[in-house]
């Protein structure tokens, strides 16, 4: 007997949960059920992760978690319990297939059957952010070498068990070099061990146009969180319904399953929501544990509760649908199908032999030799009708024996030295230092020191004698003698 | 007679350029054209902006500039010239109309009739970034109130010159409630001053799915910067065929226009470009400068070219192109049909009374109460299995009598005190330490002076001198005695 930690979420979570646990058990799925308690009651009991530490010993002796959506309340500084539970547990695989279902569910792209793996634990989704000036906001991009290798090696080994041809791509390495530059090389270099499989990489820009326009060219795709967070909604809605899909969550250790819809609110309590969803996120669960028989049967019985046109309120429709009904009439049409297959709509048969794809453990790489070379102080300024050259001058006549001010960016754009009066600045500035060191091209002066860290301490300590406001620092690194750091805008 | 700045651009810039300024010509839109070289060439010369200093003194002065497409060599640091122009001379907004030209150009969606203002300055296209640790990147998003303001009243400004009746803000704020949240409310706050527009807004994800699915919905999109340039993609892919849209790029006192595609250097030279969206460019040109005849009878005279299925090889089709013809012989299709209009689209006649739109200059506003609280240090640590314990005993012990170490996370997530050990953890640690004044309740002890920069310093020193490798800082911040910072994830 196979234990599993769910929990039934808030808005339609409930009927949804209810009627996926009541199939489950109609098709001898052979599980026990942990409930905890999870999302708005939790929030609002003042627990800003919306989860007790009760409930966290449920989800780690059981390993896998079926999940209703959640309310997250608005305000209040609440942390959206999805990202925190797959960040603590590791879950860094989103997985979220989208097939259309025509004709009944409405599609102009009736052979579309993609995958997305989307990357769940870093990007802008860490959370990190602060407002330093009056004017200015900042959040954090955060990617990670493990963390990308860990995505890009599951989108391959996911693609291999599940004889899927390609693997697409996406990031916008154009723009943001150092980051998505890193996410597109691992690609690149971890595709060369799976030399069945073919390769792709699109602008993200690009590639969300070609699958809102043409999601038939693609098989699985590989990308970032944020990116994926988009790409993924668009893929399920121009399927069908997002309504219908589910979606798994994968790590090391863990992994959940959910729907990829919200809670709504709107339809709570009234019998009205479509089940689905939550449904195709349990035969992913049955999947994962190797549980394919019953997985194809429940599939099964749900696509031909589909095709019989037995259909919630969110789908029907006068040419395809024979019949309007609710959460719960819905539920027991699927249970009396269990054993049925449909015929127009292709049947599923997982194969007996597929098994839950372990993922090699990370290992950390040699070390590369980093070298610190300068740092970046931001200030907050806004004396002096934020003139640059003044500013300028003044961070001059400071920088001492160590350190050379190479520019002052404002919004990623130069204005010192050498910038245009036209550019327009606000409140926040950044400085860059670097080490005299690395601008002497003389042979014979190449025996200064390198900078220290204690050089940088001793910069903040000079310009805050001298009465500006810093703000923040990001320190210049040079690793195995390339720089670690993005050029200024018109530098 | 006015003065205008054109650059021929790389690929197929040169050819659909030459067209463009023929129709012009034709028209007599009575514009003389100085010429400057930018892209690929000036980059290979090693002017890593793409553009030389004596070209800013055209574009400065003639304050309009009509651009090709350009070519940004791959790898060697170069930075997008598009992104350094824009930001210079303060081009805050990239408008982009997206039509459907069915049944003359294939789309799903006949009444699509969007227009999408992005904001061209902030965001992540600031292109700052970082490689902090041997494991971890960083970029900065970074949004202004400024920014902001400037962008949503420009996207009001527009709607009620083009008597558009509703405005959708997309952001993500259910995420980065401080960034992303800002833009909201700013949009917000600002919508009260135009009663007689709908306003609606979005989570980008949804609204992403919602213009691939249904973009008949929309009217006009604000959004930021990445959003924007994924969305306006989508809306101009699914309208028809990219190469036929044009945008323009509006600052206070400067203008770009362009055709949305690049330079395509795969048809380069070979006559088969598609004109369309350099001409497009050029009619919203003509419209910001006040020649509304001229523009409407081009941009009619191009749809009754379409309309007659004179098309070139993008989309031409069988069933409504009538001759298949390469860029000059379209050229001189829409030279011969200057004061006709099409039949069975819908003709275009811009208002005499339509003007520039001005924007009121921006006014600083009354700065907040500005306290300083923390800071969070970022460090390099990769000693002792990664034991976030270990770090956080050894941080503890060198807090000092100012500051009390509230937590430290890993990509976002908390791993000290009480973090789980599942947590997996790269080499790059954030500590947050917080003023010891603010964590005092006890009435009585108020008296404590607030940090200072200097406490900061001081916070550096002893880390440097324990050996300790740290990465960046960035101070955390009371506004008006509201926190300036987000929780960290489990919290």
């Amino acid at each position: 007997m196979q234990r599993i930690t769910v929990a039934y979420g808030d808005g339609i979570g409930p009927e949804i949960m209810e009627s996926t646990i009541k199939i489950l058990n109609a098709a001898n799925a052979n599980l026990e059920y942990d409930v905890i308690e999870t999302g708005e009651k939790v929030y609002l009991q003042g627990n800003t992760a919306g989860i007790s530490s009760d409930s966290w010993s449920y989800l780690k002796n059981n390993k896998i978690f079926l999940k209703a959506p959640i309310t997250t309340p608005q305000g209040g500084g609440y942390k959206s319990l999805n990202v925190t539970i797959r960040k603590t547990l590791g879950l860094f695989a989103n997985v979220r297939p989208c097939v259309a279902y025509t004709p009944y569910v409405k599609s102009y792209f009736p052979t579309m059957d993609l995958v997305i793996i989307r990357e769940n634990e870093e990007d802008l989704y860490a959370g990190i952010e602060h407002r330093q000036t009056d004017e200015v906001f900042q959040a954090l991009k955060l990617i990670s070498i493990p963390g990308t290798e860990k995505i890009v090696r599951y989108a391959f080994e996911y693609a291999k068990a599940n004889n899927r041809k390609k693997v697409t791509c996406m990031t916008k390495d154009n723009i943001m070099k150092l980051c998505d530059g890193a996410f597109h090389s691992i690609f690149n270099e971890i595709g060369e061990e799976y030399p069945e499989i073919e390769k792709d990489h699109m602008i993200i820009d690009i590639g969300a146009a070609m699958i809102a326009d043409k999601p038939e060219r693609f098989d699985v795709i590989v990308t970032l969180n944020l990116y994926g967070d988009i790409v993924s909604d668009i893929a399920a809605q121009i399927a069908g319904s997002v309504g219908l899909g589910g979606s798994s969550n994968v790590g090391e250790g863990f992994a959940m399953f959910e729907a990829i819809h919200g809670s709504a609110p709107d339809i709570a309590g009234q019998d009205k929501a479509n089940p689905s969803g939550l449904i195709n996120g349990a035969v992913m669960m049955l999947v994962h544990l190797g549980k394919n028989e019953i997985a194809s049967k429940i599939q099964n019985a749900l696509l031909k509760t589909l095709e019989d046109g037995i259909h919630t309120g969110d789908i029907y429709n006068s040419q395809n649908s024979t019949k309007l009904v609710g959460t719960k009439e819905f539920t027991d049409a699927v249970i009396a199908r269990l054993g049925q297959k449909p015929s127009i709509l292709k049947p599923i048969e997982y194969s007996n032999e597929s098994k839950p794809i372990l993922l090699k453990k990370y290992v950390p790489k040699p070390k590369l030799k980093k070298e610190l070379v300068g740092v970046d102080v931001f200030l907050c300024w806004d004396d002096q009708d934020r003139d640059p050259n003044i500013i300028g001058e003044i961070i001059t006549s400071i920088t001492g024996i160590r350190f050379k001010l190479k520019m002052i960016t404002n919004r990623g754009v130069k204005v010192y030295p050498n910038g245009m009066k036209e550019t327009f600045c606000t409140d926040h500035w950044r400085c860059r230092f670097v080490s005299i060191k690395s601008m002497v091209v003389d042979e014979e002066e190449m025996d200064l020191e390198p900078i220290a860290q204690s050089d940088i301490v001793y910069l903040l300590d000079k310009i805050d004698r001298k009465g500006l406001d810093f703000i923040k620092i990001e320190n210049l690194y040079n690793f195995d003698g390339k720089a670690g750091y993005s050029m200024g805008q018109g530098e």
